[in-house]
């Protein structure tokens, strides 16, 4: 899936080489053909409506034709993967839940019980739960999707996260949960989307958007799960001294995962690098997904043709790294849960974008009369 | 299901007697019982999510217990009304489709091949189609629920659109549109969605909101399905004028609905009314569904515990009707096509909302750590 100019997927990880310092990841994403968007425009504007009434369900039709290369695109094959992990920056006092919480929430994924797993059964989703590095070794826990990196980032307000090594093999493992989902749905997915549970990453998230955009701390960062007052100055505060250590280079995806990161985040951003050199439309969620989004974007900037934004998150930072990847939320429902609750509901959007773009008639196969 | 304190439904419409005078049209709706929604909240607050972090999903689950008046709502039993008719005041040159358009558009919803019939499908929801007024006889029109009250209303630049025995027939006819979808779901709904076609209909609409909240035809009125600057003028012009002529009674649903109404709007407005009175919660749509919610708001204000707004329109209309009504909008797509297109979207969201509410775990049940 990913390869440098050395080696070809599948290997070793190390083989990827020093990527960190001659950005030698390569994913091949297709680039849209430009052509076809303005026949796919004419298509829309020829169905039984006023040009336009549909608003952002027409650009969305138009996006997913790009997406897959037809006048005829489709969005019933819906699969989505809710990556965990724990975060070594919790111990900072960040967050308002106990990091513990994570290893809990993963086991209510897997027995049915969480947000996602109810709105994925509404929205005909297939849905896997992915651990990518949560503390706990899961002796029973059928279905999990086992690619931990190591159980937990390392503390980024004294060290880096995570080394590059752990960073490429979570990319890689992300790219791996797409694979191995989109075999399980029978080897077609039109839409993935992405998703995260991990007590504390919203810092990283956040920090992540701070780094990428040079904003501070104060600009990008909100209160996550519901962190008292002083939890939430001591999370910025966290954040802006991390950005000082660490000095993470903002055009280097790699560089600031390894720094702030999360192996949660570089999994959904491996998914999304997956996914779109597949040719499936990649639904970001809230701001941990949309940091994720980011760091994909930064290794390989065509991703962004093949993103779909789900929700106007509560978080502050979603909107700073939405305006750098150029792309603009569907939903605005005062969400802020994650584990991609906000993406699965979006599916359905683009679900209906595309079936009108498909079975809707035209003015002239219907005999209507256009415009005076 | 309309009774007045004479003579109670079924009976001929005549026998509603002088409604306008009177104010004598009850629909007896049940208010909810307040002491639920404490109960709502708090199982809500139970779940495996920190509180609030569904935002509006939130809210929705919690207005569907007082609806439904249950800690377990469902929204899986949708139902959708597409109500048409057309409009006298069309001579008038208000919009930038022909009239004809509206019998055209009903056989292209008869044949399923319009915007509404591809969401019902993909969203799974029961459609009917109403014909409540429209220019034409249907000879062969399979499927369409016929209500004609009249083929179109009077042009309300000169006189008034409709008789009082009209709009009270229409609004009996809209009631009698929701029990036959419902019969025709196996006698339950949980949700009804409200939806409309009638060249015309924006000006009508318009119209209305500018009689119930006193706002001017430049604060209320928008381009419709896309009219030209000029006949945009007139559009602002022929409702100033039309406001003044007829000085429609601003709390009176049935004097407005008279004066400057649609019959498809008063279709709408009873079976709104006739929804809610059943248990079943109402979702709007865009500018002249919510119209016909004011409309349904005047003659009994308990229906707006069980309105539902799906999306904001382009229409600036819309906005005015809403704050009188007391609600906000779920979605915000730039859609301005109508038939009920955006209720059909959000009905989704209510669905999912309904499913949280049911299936979710709490973290007592899940054994999950609570906030620190």
């Amino acid at each position: 899936m990913f390869a440098t100019d050395k080696v070809s997927y599948p290997g070793d990880v190390l083989s990827f080489g020093h990527i960190r310092e001659e950005k030698m990841i390569y994913v091949t994403i297709n680039k849209p053909d430009i052509s076809l968007k303005k026949r796919a425009c004419d298509k829309m504007d020829m169905k039984t409506k006023p040009p336009g009434s549909l608003g952002r369900i027409e650009e969305l039709a138009v996006q997913m034709c790009l997406i897959q290369n037809t006048l005829s695109p489709r969005a019933t094959k819906k699969g989505h993967l809710v990556f965990a992990a724990d975060h070594g920056v919790c111990v900072e006092g960040v967050s308002a839940f106990p990091a513990e919480v994570t290893s809990q929430m993963v086991l209510n994924f897997l027995s049915g019980g969480a947000a996602i797993n109810i709105l994925c059964n509404v929205n005909n989703v297939a849905l896997a739960i992915v651990d990518m590095g949560v503390n706990s070794d899961f002796e029973n826990a059928a279905g999990l999707v086992r690619k931990s990196v190591r159980k937990g980032t390392r503390n980024f307000a004294i060290e880096a996260a995570m080394t590059e090594k752990e960073a490429l093999q979570a990319l890689q493992y992300g790219g791996d949960a797409y694979e191995e989902l989109k075999k399980k749905m029978g080897g077609e997915m039109q839409v993935l989307g992405v998703g995260e549970m991990g007590i504390g990453n919203t810092t990283s998230a956040s920090a992540v958007i701070a780094a990428a955009t040079g904003c501070s701390a104060e600009e990008v960062t909100g209160r996550g799960t519901g962190v008292d007052d002083e939890g939430f100055k001591r999370k910025r505060e966290v954040i802006d001294a991390a950005i000082k250590l660490h000095q993470p280079d903002k055009n280097n995806g790699i560089d600031i995962l390894c720094n702030v990161g999360g192996y949660e985040i570089a999994g959904m951003a491996g998914a999304a690098l997956a996914a779109a050199a597949d040719g499936t439309a990649v639904v970001l969620d809230g701001v941990i997904s949309t940091a994720a989004g980011l760091i994909a974007w930064l290794i390989n900037s065509d991703i962004s043709a093949y993103l779909i934004s789900a929700h106007k998150s509560v978080e502050p930072g979603q909107v700073a790294a939405l305006d750098l990847l150029g792309i603009q939320p569907l939903l605005d429902l005062n969400m802020r849960l994650g584990e991609g609750t906000g993406a699965v509901l979006a599916m359905n959007l683009v679900e209906s974008a595309c079936a009108i773009m498909c079975e809707m008639a035209s003015f002239k196969g219907a005999g209507i009369t256009n415009r005076k």
